[in-house]
């Protein structure tokens, strides 16, 4: 498909812009990467190599992949050459030194890899690569790469458009089988979940759906899971899940509420008000920190905190970019995100109280360009 | 508990030997790290910070977790002192330095960080513990871990007993019920496991399971994990699944032949060949790539190839180690492993072809002083 072709440019571009002469991706089971799968189609366990040659007009792509067969199939639409990777003794630093011998890069050439790259194992592609400028950082290709992603194109926002519809489906089933006492167990809303998402044409859920009745709601992100423990029974059940449809992941939380006391029942109102005031703050051109400080300063005024960010961008990953955070929850020195057109991303403010249980509100947000369209219809549910 | 302390104990004796003062360990979302459940209890997200100092014989932990109230339930058996990692600024670059200061360790002293630190954050933990001495390698702390793990103690080999006769049961219920053609399709499957599991107190499964019928079973790992397909009609299918019962993780793959054809049949009974040669060659002191070397040399002679390892350790992962892999398939320079009582791993051998379709057996193998038990019963199922 055009798609792959068009991506890929836009890499080698950057890569001619950058000086860069050979460009290492890894997707393996230490290291996730779901670059490749938008590069390539390809969705997994492989090495992905980009060569860009500007003085003599040469670019290629090789895709050495664990499992051929599943490279055939899935990457036939990009323009790459296909390789075992087996054939490279399964290791990443002797596999980008046969390659640029291979392609005849010159010594003194730039040759990036992947800003993960573990430090043991970077003095292992020094070791390698001898001849050539390696680098290993966090603002090369990685941020190039987010930057591509963290915009949607037009056949992205339509998939994505489907995994909302489909994942509000879902969301007026669950409120249908809870109500009517047919889901009794977070075990219950789980399977329920996994079954029809995949009735729907769905790949699987984005994520381990977490379902967590009222005893064990506190927590942000319930362990177990789920358990057989009931679910939407008194108190506050929360309810967070995604469907993967063609690769791309939705996020939405539900709260279940039945007869609160009226602590619980002030918790549940901050939570909905927090909602109301961040998603109309998403325009292009916004920056995304205002809009958790936003929130952040609403719940200071009764004296809580919510323990997490406001929310994340999301698309071939359940997390990606970009984050939208105060200032005091930032958890690394990347820039400040400023919304744009084409962002997809979750707004999930959240309390949770030892005694009371907790209450989280997740709805999954696109930039247009005159304001936001709310993608998902999560909702607090009063039983 | 006291399996927490004893645990720690021997990382502070090894911390002391090695002259190392500080130690982190880290379980986020971007590196995962069942260590800290291994020595605390708490299931996930959070910093380890374990100190020791011979001269003072003072040893301390400390454990900054995202959840504070998941932690103060789940690591109440151990030795540790909980903090909120959030109060660190959520970078654990600042947080050890925060930790180092409040010890007062002096200057110069050895810091331990995980070996799977990227290069770009390394430099972070360079610049802000600049008085230190930093360690970052593949052959320090994660070494000494995994030696740890990958000898079960008494109450852990109870565990994977009990999470074995779990998988047991529903290898039966699945014979019986692909049999009685009540399980039609992959989805029916793979569902059918994540109920019954948790029915039988299971915390969930060891990994997405991978189903995958006759027109998907070439592939190693089925993309995607499973879909409305058929399974178990003609030809070959795969259910590659286990469970997680008390954090501990099971590894099975079942293959279900119906109506083969010559080439299917004598595919499937060179890799049951190769497990009934396998398994018995799996005694203390054997050295685990000699076991894989052998499975290797039998499909050779048939001119087939197995494109992936024989076997991995099982336990709170569902990838650990030993590692059992001939020469050919090494990934990395690590030390060849002795197979030791305790240590509980899998082999499965496997044979997949575009046209024929997959065939994998996986069985989990203990260790004993005498020999080895096999703790499933995994097998191929002639329907």
């Amino acid at each position: 498909m055009e798609k792959y072709s068009a991506r890929l440019s836009k890499i080698w571009d950057w890569m001619e812009e950058e000086g860069i002469s050979l460009l290492m991706l890894e997707d393996t089971e230490s290291r996730r990467d779901q670059n490749i799968r938008y590069l390539t189609g390809h969705p997994g366990d492989a090495l992905l190599f980009l060569y860009a040659d500007n003085s003599k007009s040469d670019r290629k792509a090789i895709l050495a992949a664990w499992d051929l067969n599943l490279a055939k199939l899935y990457a036939a639409q990009a323009p790459v050459m296909l390789a075992a990777y087996n054939d490279f003794g399964r290791q990443p630093s002797k596999a980008i030194a046969a390659v640029a011998q291979k392609l005849n890069i010159s010594a003194g050439a730039k040759i990036e890899i992947p800003a993960v790259t573990p430090y043991p194992l970077f003095l292992e592609y020094v070791g390698e690569l001898s001849d050539f400028d390696i680098l290993c950082r966090d603002k090369g290709a990685a941020v190039e790469l987010q930057k591509l992603r963290t915009v949607k194109d037009e056949e992205e926002i339509a998939i994505m458009r489907k995994a909302a519809s489909i994942t509000n489906e879902l969301i007026d089933l669950l409120e249908e089988n809870v109500r009517s006492g047919k889901l009794k167990t977070e075990t219950d809303a789980a399977l329920f979940i996994e079954t029809e998402s995949r009735k729907r044409g769905c790949e699987g859920t984005s994520f381990e759906t977490l379902a967590a009745g009222p005893e064990r709601s506190f927590a942000i992100h319930a362990f177990p899971a789920w358990t057989g423990s009931p679910f939407g029974v008194q108190g506050l059940s929360i309810l967070d899940f995604g469907v993967k449809y063609h690769g791309y992941c939705t996020d939405v939380t539900l709260t279940f509420a039945r007869d609160l006391n009226p602590k619980q029942e002030k918790l549940v109102n901050l939570v909905e008000k927090a909602s109301k005031l961040a998603v109309p703050m998403s325009h292009n051109g916004t920056n995304a920190r205002e809009i958790a400080e936003a929130v952040d300063a609403l719940f200071a005024k009764s004296k809580k905190q919510m323990p997490h960010g406001l929310g994340h961008g999301i698309g071939l990953q359940e997390h990606e970019y970009p984050i939208l955070r105060s200032r005091a929850g930032s958890s690394d020195n990347r820039p400040e995100w400023i919304l744009e057109t084409g962002m997809i991303f979750t707004i999930e403010p959240g309390l949770y109280d030892p005694v009371l249980g907790g209450c989280r509100l997740e709805n999954d947000i696109l930039i247009t360009e005159n304001g936001y369209d709310i993608l998902t219809t999560a909702r607090i549910i009063r039983l």
